[in-house]
């Protein structure tokens, strides 16, 4: 299967569609679920275009994993989580709906998971958890 | 928390419990989950002690990345996967068992995943599609 450009994470990274934005750098970027399966759902994808992880430039991986790893430390200390979830679905038969490399990342507390993108979360509710997010960031 | 160095990943990789092994090198194990959510579902950890992926020294994390990512290559080679799910989860609020840092590389097809952990698996059913991807590595 061919990357598809027009795919809404394609589109995210040309600043065509918004986003909820908690981290960029010139290879990745970090940014709100805004169907979010959990308070502070944030998702972190490569900027060099793969479908699945199984696709994606070896090099770009590794970078990547290290920003995750970061994003997700900024997750523990910002959103105050117990735990972390990370979720990479390659291929529909995992759940991956965008055709774009993406790694969930999500926090945990004594709550259960909802369903993903079984409805849109509260936006301002997701702002707030971007800013603290990029609070524990910097 | 202190890592425990008795936990059942660290004693797998001293050799004092057995694992049916499909790949390791001087840095990263891959072994099957040995109660798998679906068939092939497989873990690879890195030999770092680290208890969490928030704990893991980067470079190690991307190394463990990109042995992650041939893993699941071969799992989709060697086993027809339909997709792959990658988890990994940090902290026991997230669903955490083992207190050594591992990433879960399950296979999907148009069957529901189980339950993680509520029973063992066939140990010869196992073998086989460890041989499977081990032959798809090779």
């Amino acid at each position: 299967m061919a990357y598809d450009d027009q795919n809404i994470f394609a589109r995210i990274l040309r600043g065509e569609l918004p986003a909820i934005k908690v981290y960029e750098d010139d290879q990745v970027l970090a940014f709100m679920d805004i169907m979010p399966q959990a308070d502070g759902h944030t998702l972190v994808i490569p900027k060099t275009p793969a479908i699945t992880l199984l696709d994606l430039d070896p090099d770009a991986a590794a970078y990547t994993i290290k920003i995750v790893q970061k994003i997700a430390q900024a997750i523990e200390t910002g959103l105050d989580a117990q735990g972390i979830v990370l979720m990479q679905l390659s291929g529909a038969s995992a759940g991956q709906t965008v055709p774009h490399v993406h790694f969930h990342l999500i926090p945990t507390s004594v709550h259960e998971l909802g369903r993903h993108a079984a409805q849109m979360g509260d936006q301002e509710k997701i702002k707030s958890f971007a800013e603290k997010i990029k609070a524990a960031l910097s």
